[in-house]
């Protein structure tokens, strides 16, 4: 396997509150064209060390992949020291700097002088187009050595590295080739997925699996490796369709979906539409259903109740189940879902309400509990659920086990009616 | 200030999944006695370059520690690496072995051999005591330099450093201490912000000033270094004020706080109430909003009329504006607006419509054009944005821009009032 070292330029990351995340994508597409990592590098705006790591790396490691430090200003230092460090020199990219500015004209903007800086590049290298950034990367071999510079914001870097990196890295690399899946299983814990699915993964020896917990899911990661593509396809699969037998219904995703996607294609497939009542989740099931492209193909209109009168108002919710349940009740819950499905006219309607913390909590109703609602047609129901965590982790898992509740009477439904 | 290199050893951590954050605790606490980290590096369970690294970071730097790889099995080097790296033998402590079996023995099991390996200590080093689990830490010092060789699970690393290493570190670190602060700024460019305050930060030569952008904003990191606590922060307060007087309202938070939170403090000052009307974000505005601890107190109800009937039936929007001008559109934003105020009867409300694409763009309104509206009791407004970007980045940016379109006018009616 060819090795390869990452380094992350950027005086930020040494400090005690960001991380390099960017190596964790590199590595993933790297591992998947047989490219192994074998060190990684995090160094500031620091121009002898960043030049010695460079140097090292360069002699070590067959592919050396740097991120960050490309930006207009003077402590981005990449370009200058990545120069001097395979002893080249920059050139200045007069085109480079005519499509900053016609970039910049675009946004209403005026290009500033210092933007300039973004136009030179090493001499010899490739220019790598970034269409969503003013750094272009570089790629250039020195000798059997392969040298990429790639600007660190992930959206940036992310397209330009599979757009102009990994085909040509694909071919020098070697016979193996890794590929990874993620299973995705909602109502389960860490360790009755584990338990229920090890026998099963345990005889898969070419596959490395493991199981972590993300926020309110399970995750089960599978990495095949064998000598080809379609064969590690077939493994996978394998592999996959066992985990689904024996987990049912909790797995969600066979390919990495997230559950708004899921329910995206559910709906879509299905023709229904679907509208959203939101308390203590305060927009954020409607925000992750329209992160979807195309989600308003089904999702019709959300309301962020927050307030009482807002629930009212807006969703029919009475001042009686107010009173006498409280606004975190499966009796609002319900009169929420009803009251927005009515409004909006769809088919489904799912609701939240709940204490998200960390003040408001009671003997009764302590912080993590939430009523989720769901409303069509023929029926109006919800769910009590007690969530673990902080205020960010509760309204997370509330949103998800809503998306999850909906997802679960789709399929019942439209079993049914298959039936 | 001294220096410092972070080494952590461990090929799990150059997987896809698994990522150092040892070193950002680490890195918190040499940066509060003074300590600065200059360089992290991240390397397998691989003889050769963890050899090296450890040889280069001693001769770069003047406090190298390593985290990982102590543990009983034959991948765990760390032991023997360093030994070699720093050119002394292993020596092997009998009274380390009988611990390990007694404390095997509390725990009702038998020591495995292969623990024995943990008895071995670098010549002449410290032996630094883990309550927490099987493997001590050593701490040497070579020459000037000083070397730490620290377990990799967080429990038994941070009891261990701050017992044993953060006070001989202090003694010789002395008598620097860094204080850091995030400002941040909406509605300028990276290089605008630089040139604009370049000249400012350049006078501070105690403060490292960095300039980032991140997504939205740009942010302003200080990091002051003083012989005391009180000395770095009056350091901080007064470059601080001058980098304010300078961009003037641009600069929205001086204490690393997120837009959302300061709105609310602005709201529950001037005891103001909020709606807010969603189209193209979705519930991201809401979700923002609402995620503040005590949002209750202001924010009253958001709609997300993703739809045009939703747009018509719960914000009044007539069928003649989205007609005439379309749903995208700086009449049908401040449609939005108005009748959001008249439904949830607030002092304020925003709206926000727009094309988030990847699809949806024409000619005349492509993928990024955004209206903000704004209603107050006494006016209804909007403006036009232009905003690059994929389809996250357009909605992040937009409940940005929508957020901050109400900061000013906050502050704008606040000053009028004043006078």
């Amino acid at each position: 396997m060819l090795s390869a070292e990452i380094i992350a330029v950027g005086s930020e990351l040494l400090t005690p509150t960001k991380t390099d995340t960017n190596s964790l994508w590199l590595t993933e597409k790297l591992n998947e064209i047989g490219v192994e990592v074998r060190l990684k590098t995090i160094v500031g705006d620091d121009r002898a060390r960043l030049e010695e790591t460079i140097r090292d790396a360069l002699r070590r490691s067959e592919v050396v992949i740097s991120t960050g430090g490309l930006g207009p200003t003077e402590d981005d230092i990449t370009r200058e020291v990545s120069a001097k460090a395979v002893g080249r020199e920059l050139v200045f990219h007069e085109d480079l700097v005519e499509e900053l500015r016609e970039r910049f004209r675009r946004w209403g903007r005026e290009m500033p002088e210092t933007n300039k800086r973004q136009a030179y590049v090493i001499e010899g290298a490739d220019i790598l187009p970034n269409p969503n950034g003013s750094a272009v990367g570089m790629a250039i071999e020195i000798g059997a050595k392969f040298l990429v510079v790639l600007p660190g914001p992930p959206r940036e870097l992310k397209p330009m590295f599979e757009a102009h990196v990994l085909p040509t890295l694909k071919k020098s690399a070697g016979e193996i080739v890794v590929r990874r899946r993620i299973l995705r299983v909602a109502g389960m814990g860490e360790s009755a997925v584990d338990e229920a699915i090890a026998p099963i993964y345990k005889s898969f020896e070419t596959v490395e699996t493991s199981i972590l917990f993300n926020r309110s899911e399970i995750e089960v990661h599978l990495a095949a490796k064998a000598k080809t593509e379609t064969e590690t396809e077939t493994i996978l699969e394998e592999l996959t369709a066992k985990i689904v037998e024996q987990l049912g219904v909790a797995v969600f995703a066979r390919n990495g979906e997230l559950m708004e996607e899921i329910l995206g294609e559910l709906l879509t497939e299905n023709k229904k539409t679907l509208a959203v009542a939101e308390s203590c989740t305060g927009g954020l099931i409607g925000e992750r259903l329209t992160d979807v492209s195309g989600a308003s193909g089904y999702f019709i209109e959300g309301a962020v109740v927050y307030s009482n009168e807002a629930k009212m108002r807006t969703l029919n919710v009475t001042a009686e189940i107010i009173e006498r349940f409280g606004a975190v009740s499966a009796a609002c819950a319900e009169a929420m879902a009803k009251g927005m499905r009515e409004r909006a006219k769809t088919d489904y309607a799912i609701s939240v309400t709940g204490i998200a913390g960390p003040g408001g909590g009671s003997e009764e109703k302590p912080v993590g509990t939430v009523f989720i609602g769901y409303a069509d047609e023929a029926q109006t129901k919800s769910i009590k659920i007690t969530l673990p965590g902080d205020r960010y982790l509760i309204r997370w898992r509330a949103s998800s086990a809503a998306l999850d509740y909906l997802r679960r009477q789709i399929l019942k439904s439209s079993s049914e009616t298959v039936k």
